[in-house]
């Protein structure tokens, strides 16, 4: 409502001064509706399935400790010092041995360290997308990344998956429709290992297939890949930037595979491609914190990094063991998917229960999950949720479940009695930003 | 030039397969012509009077070795976690404090903690600017900033200044002008205290005045205030933020009064405008980093830091008093402003003389500075330079300045014989990133 003196009202609720001078991009801005909840949701008696926050219980703190100090001691006037736009190149240059087990090669002059792989989704669509362009992301896909996506005004098609990831065909189909329909494709975004939100795989010989669609339409690949390390049976699989060197950008990330408080992330482009994110970044940040990269790279070279990635693999597989363990034995009437690594798994509640309404009953029993909506632009998602098995203790975990299935329960009844409950409203296409946790 | 496969080459040099998929925002983003000779500039042998580095020489570096070590003692599990979007509550109501001698009076609620202020830069930015719209920024004014602001495709339009900073009748006949136009303006960025590139600081009495114009033209006034701690005589003055709560954002910053290298700033903004600043920023990079945050929070709660700031405001004045008595005993036909604080001294070369041009003349002579034009969007600044006298001891200051005096005269001899030197290309609207050191 605009009123003469050119004040405008805000939502109804407190005058801002500034409303009609916001961006176009800015519109959309606005907080998730389920943000007030998850804050309710951190309380210390709510089993909380619903956050993405790595178990940092196994790191060994005093290594940590010893290994910043000592960097203060001996580099302390690089580390307290802006540095370059790129990265740190010893951190870049260690960053090759991470990604030796997916399978990447690369020159640490092809890397960009990020302030988490956050900001690399970020300058990545800085750089290619315009108002209106096609972006391709699963379905369902990272929250984080369609918060990003929409804000640059991208139109965001999701790609159907199976238990074997993004379905090959349904890639090509959609992208025969959109050149049809005389769009502009930039992007297609992929979690391929053990996907958040959906908790599978894509196999090894889709990435290839998918690779020659992509190459085929034009299309660059944004392989996001925070939990690539973090398999718990056999090898790695070999990353999609292993296959197609100038098709990919690879994303990776010490905030699962370490800690994120330190918050760096990094790509690897092609040549040119690498070359502009530099400059993105340059004018985002200046420079990524010389003392994070030199406290990651000190971390590399003093600690057995390697062993520490297997106690977390052990340390999740153990608690996706009881969450799969839990679901099988409470949730009868429901279906989830069977993560070989990573954090989450994908449940499909019973026909006509929405878990969008269903989440406040569920936060006063004590249990909170991420509806399925928020990993969707198209209002997609209502019968579905994402479970965490990343942070609670494996007891915590069924404990957890029993709470949700008590819910489930509940509205099944209701339901048999009163028939389904209302839907909740749409996301359509407002940008609703769900805050850190939901990462 | 485009060839018949989709491929396009990069200037003549490298293919860049994507060339065809950058959008509209990236297409000005190109690295800088003195950006190489920048890194010629780095060598020892050249007496650097060109970058914005800090001078980190009197930090106590044992302090910080404590503090980061104990940190990851005490709340390692917070400290290496993901944070909250808008940063640590805890380093939020420390920053009030920092921000009292300016009296910038706040909530910490009011507070959106960056990565750098350069972040805050770019969030401010993303939140208000649509390509075509007009930001108004002093003539000159900070090269990262003008980087930003073309970044988001905005026309840069510079207000003039005198030795008392922006120019009130210069300002209002600007956006009458504007006005006229049918622009829609936006911003105003401002560098009030101890100027950078141009040494001179907005004297309190103007504060009002040009804060009652931007009421009356509906335009948000952005204050960057890195070095406002920074000021040689005197108390420091008010911020413009307090005089007006509502029209103004106040960015501060740790890099200059504590340390780069964690890239920790912030933003003051109206209530409405800093809920967006919130979810722009988790956009961007989901939070900040909790370790970097709660560094600097340990730092202001167990060091002294008001004494540390005057230690580093001697170790300024020593310096800046070195540059002015320099330029006095060997530059006599050039002008410069007298900086009141900060890093910078603005140089004006005699009549004809191009700064960008002589700048391979000076590093060959083994002294570096930035040249004008880089802090102008419109070609201005050819007979001007930015000088800093942060970084090197007095004595290098002293060797540098004479250094350049010698390329100076040997610039006007030339010039005697031969006629002015032809003039280098004008800047444009690209987006000329300088990296870092130019900060």
């Amino acid at each position: 409502m605009q009123t003469g003196d050119g004040f405008r009202s805000d939502k109804g609720s407190r005058l801002d001064r500034w409303l009609g001078s916001y961006a176009a991009r800015t519109h959309g801005m606005t907080a998730s509706e389920i943000r007030a909840l998850f804050a309710v949701a951190s309380r210390p008696e709510v089993v909380s399935l619903a956050g993405g926050m790595p178990n940092l219980s196994a790191l060994p703190m005093d290594v940590v400790s010893r290994s910043v100090a000592g960097l203060v001691d001996r580099k302390g006037s690089v580390a307290l010092q802006y540095g370059s736009g790129q990265g740190d190149p010893e951190l870049r240059r260690r960053i090759l041995d991470v990604m030796a087990p997916n399978q990447v090669t690369a020159h640490p002059d092809d890397i960009v360290v990020t302030t988490g792989s956050q900001q690399a989704l970020d300058l990545v669509t800085r750089i290619f997308v315009d108002p209106g362009d096609v972006v391709l992301a699963e379905a369902p896909s990272y929250v984080g990344a369609l918060g990003v996506f929409r804000s640059y005004q991208a139109d965001v098609v999701h790609v159907p998956m199976d238990e074997e990831g993004l379905i090959p065909e349904a890639l090509s189909e959609t992208l025969i429709a959109l050149r049809r329909a005389g769009r502009r494709v930039k992007l297609l975004y992929t979690v391929p290992n053990y996907h958040n939100p959906a908790g599978v795989t894509m196999a090894a010989h889709r990435r290839p297939q998918i690779l020659e669609i992509t190459r085929r339409f034009g299309v660059l690949v944004m392989e996001d890949d925070p939990y690539g390390l973090l398999g718990f049976d056999g090898d790695p699989l070999p990353a999609m930037r292993s296959l197609d060197d100038d098709g990919v950008i690879y994303l990776g990330s010490f905030s699962k595979t370490f800690a994120p408080g330190f918050r760096v992330g990094w790509a690897v482009a092609p040549h040119a491609v690498r070359e502009k994110l530099v400059l993105a970044s340059e004018s985002a940040i200046l420079c990524p914190s010389s003392f994070s990269q030199m406290a990651v790279s000190t971390y590399l070279a003093e600690h057995d990094w390697k062993h520490q990635i297997g106690l977390f693999r052990e340390l999740y597989r153990e608690r996706r063991d009881a969450m799969l363990q839990a679901l099988h034995d409470m949730l009868p009437t429901s279906n989830w998917t069977n993560p070989q690594g990573g954090f989450y798994v994908w449940v499909q509640v019973p026909d006509g229960l929405d878990t969008k309404a269903m989440l406040p009953r569920a936060v006063t029993a004590r249990v909170a999950y991420a509806p399925g909506t928020g990993f969707y632009t198209d209002g997609q998602g209502r019968d579905y949720m994402r479970l965490s098995y990343c942070y609670p203790t494996p007891e915590r975990i069924r404990e957890g479940v029993r709470r949700l299935a008590g819910v489930i329960d509940e509205e099944l009844e209701v339901q048999a009695t009163f028939g389904p409950a209302p839907r909740s409203n749409r996301i359509g296409s407002s940008f609703e930003s769900p805050g850190p946790d939901l990462s």
